[in-house]
C-alpha cells in the first residue's frame, strides 16, 4: 500500500502539546506514515516552534475534552473536540488510524460512535501490550468490558490473536484464558463457561488457563480476560514494577558503596526499566471496529507516542480490521479448519 | 492467656516433612508457644533427628492428601491425613490454630467442615498479606469465593479490618475496594453495588476505589474484593516481582563490572527481596470460622513456616475469631455509631 496517514490528538495527555507533537516527529517518515495533528493550530505551530516538517499536516480542531468529564456527554457536546475529530478521521477518509493519549473512556466512546462495530463483533475490546520473557504479550481485554458474557472472550481470543500476528508480529500465538488455576475446572462462572468454548473452537491454539504469575513469562503470547480483571492485572503488574524500581534506588542510595554499585549496574537496570516500561508498546488498541484506534497513556512521552503511531501503522499495513472481520466478523466463514 | 497451640500439618507443602519441623521448632516457645506436629509419626521423629525438643509434640496422622486430589471428595474419604486431623484440632480443643502448607483446597475444605462458621457470616474469605511501602496491606478474598454477591464483600472488609488489627498490629486500618478506577461508579456490577453498601457501613474506614497500582503504596491497609480478582492480583504481584529479580541476577552476570555493581548492592537487594517475599507472611488467613486456619504456600520454607506459625499465634492471642463475630456476626450489634 501507499502512504499511511494517522490522525493523532495533538491536545491529550499530561504532557500535551510539546510531546506529542515531538512524538509526531519521531514517527513520521515522509512518504511513508504521515502524521495529522489535529488540535488547536496556533497551540501546534508554537509546539512545533513554527516548523511543519515534512510527514506533518495540522487538522484545526479548536474544543478540547478534559480527563474529568464524563465520557459520552462530552462527546456528543463537542464535535469540535480534538478527541472527537480524530476519532472521526478514519470514518471521514483522511487517516487510517487514530491515536490520543487524552481521556480514554471519551476516545474510546467518540471511536466506538465514529468507526462503528465490525458486523459480528459482539462488544469492540481493549488489546493492551505486557513486555513478558519470550517478548510482547498481548492481554485482551484491557478495560472496555467490564462485565462481558463467556462468547465474547471467545471473540476477545481470536481479536488479540489477529492483533499479536499483524501488530507485533508473532507467529502462530498461542492463548490462555487467565483464571485462578490451571485446571479446567478452576475460575469463576465467566472464565468456567468460557474455557468451554474456548476448548471447542476452531481456528485458536488454546492452551488451557494462564495464571497471573504467568504474565511475564513465554507460556503464551495472547491473554484472554474480562476489562475488569484484565485492568487489575495490568496495573497491578505495572505498580509492582513501579515499585521494585523505585526500592532499588533507594537500596543504591544507602551508601557510598552501593552507590558505587548501583552505577556499575545502572545501564542493566535501565535498560530492564525501559523494557518493563508501558510506554515501549504505546498504548492499547480498540479492536473489532471498522478502523483502528489506538489510547495511549496519559502519561505518554514523546517515546510512547512515536511507538503509539508506529504499532498504529503496523495494524493498517497488516489490515488488522480485516483480519478480525475474516475471523470474527459476520461474513466469516465459521468452518475454519479445527487446529 | 496461658500456653498457645498450634497444630501443624507436618507432611503437607513440597518441602515436608523437613522444613515443616524446622519451621516448627523456630517459632515454638515452650510454655508460650507449643506445636503440635501432626502426620506420620516415623517420618517426623526421623525429621527431627529423634529429638523431640520442648514445645513441640507428635499427633499421628498416618493418611496423606495429594495436590491433586478433589478437595471436597479428600477430605470426605481421608479423615486419618494430616490435612484432616490438623484442621480438626481446634473443633476437637487440643489446638487453638491450624497451620498447613498442603492442598490449599482440602485443607480450606477440612476447616470449614471442622470449625464451622461464625453464626451470621456469609461466607469465610482469605486474607493474604503484601508487604506495601507503608507496611502491611491485608487483600481479602484472597481466593475462596470466586463469585461473590455484594455484601459478602462488606463482610470481607470487616474481616479484613479484624485482621489487620489482632494479627498484623495496624491501628485503625482504612479500606479500600479493588476497583478499575477511583470514581465510585468505575468497575463491574458487583463492585458497584459492594461501592455503595461499603459506603453506607458503620464501623469500616471506607476510602473508596483503589487500583491495581496501589496494593504496593499505602493507601490503605485493607484491599477487599472477590476471590477471583484477588488471586490474580496477588499472583501478578509476585509474578512481577519474581521476574524483575530474576532479570535484575541476569543484569549483574552480564560483564565483571556489572558482577562488581551486583555485588556491592547485594545486601540492599536482599533486603528488598526478603521484604517482598510472599514467605515472610507465611500464609493466607481463613477467616469467618469460629477458630483460626493458615493455609501456608505450598513451596514454604522453615521460615515460611515459621512466620505463618507466628501469624497464628497472634490470632490466638488477640482473639481475632471472637472480633470477628463481635463485628459480623449474627450476635453483632448492627448499631455501631457511623465513624
Amino acid at each position: 500500500m501507499g502512504v499511511v496517514s494517522i490522525a493523532l490528538d495533538a491536545m491529550g495527555g499530561d504532557r500535551a502539546p510539546r510531546e506529542i507533537c515531538a512524538g509526531a516527529l519521531a514517527a513520521a517518515i515522509p512518504g511513508e506514515v504521515e502524521i495529522v495533528l489535529v488540535g488547536d493550530g496556533d497551540v501546534i505551530h508554537e509546539a512545533l516552534h513554527g516548523a511543519l516538517p515534512p510527514g506533518l499536516t495540522i487538522r484545526h480542531a479548536p474544543d478540547l475534552i478534559a480527563f474529568d468529564e464524563e465520557p459520552a456527554a462530552a462527546v456528543r457536546s463537542k464535535p469540535d473536540s480534538s478527541i472527537v475529530v480524530t476519532a472521526g478521521a478514519v470514518r471521514q477518509g483522511w487517516a487510517h488510524a487514530a491515536v490520543s493519549a487524552g481521556s480514554t473512556g471519551a476516545f474510546l466512546a467518540a471511536s466506538t460512535f465514529s468507526m462503528r462495530r465490525i458486523p459480528g463483533v459482539l462488544r469492540p475490546a481493549l488489546a493492551a501490550v505486557i513486555p513478558s520473557h519470550g517478548g510482547p504479550l498481548t492481554l485482551i481485554d484491557a478495560g472496555a468490558n467490564v462485565d462481558p458474557r463467556p462468547e465474547m472472550l471467545v471473540q476477545f481470543a481470536h481479536m488479540g490473536a489477529c492483533f499479536a500476528e499483524d501488530v507485533l508480529g508473532v507467529v502462530a500465538p498461542r492463548v490462555g484464558l487467565l483464571s485462578i488455576g490451571e485446571e479446567p475446572g478452576k475460575g469463576n462462572a465467566l472464565t468456567k463457561d468460557a474455557h468451554e468454548l474456548l476448548a471447542a473452537e476452531p481456528g485458536i491454539d488454546f492452551v488451557g488457563n494462564v495464571e497471573g504469575r504467568d504474565l511475564l513469562l513465554d507460556k503464551v503470547q495472547v491473554v484472554v480476560t474480562d476489562g475488569f480483571t484484565g485492568n487489575v492485572a495490568l496495573k497491578t503488574a505495572e505498580g509492582t514494577a513501579r515499585e521494585i524500581f523505585r526500592l532499588i534506588r533507594t537500596a543504591a542510595a544507602a551508601n557510598p558503596l552501593t552507590m558505587a554499585g548501583g552505577l556499575l549496574l545502572r545501564r542493566g537496570v535501565r535498560d530492564l526499566r525501559v523494557r518493563m516500561d508501558p510506554e515501549t508498546y504505546g498504548g492499547a488498541f480498540l479492536l473489532g471496529l471498522a478502523g483502528i484506534s489506538v489510547a495511549a497513556h496519559g502519561s505518554s512521552s514523546r517515546v510512547a507516542i512515536a511507538n503509539a503511531c508506529r504499532m498504529a501503522a503496523e495494524g493498517v499495513r497488516h489490515d488488522v480490521c480485516g483480519h478480525v472481520a475474516g475471523r470474527v466478523g459476520r461474513t466469516a466463514t465459521r468452518a475454519v479448519a479445527d487446529a
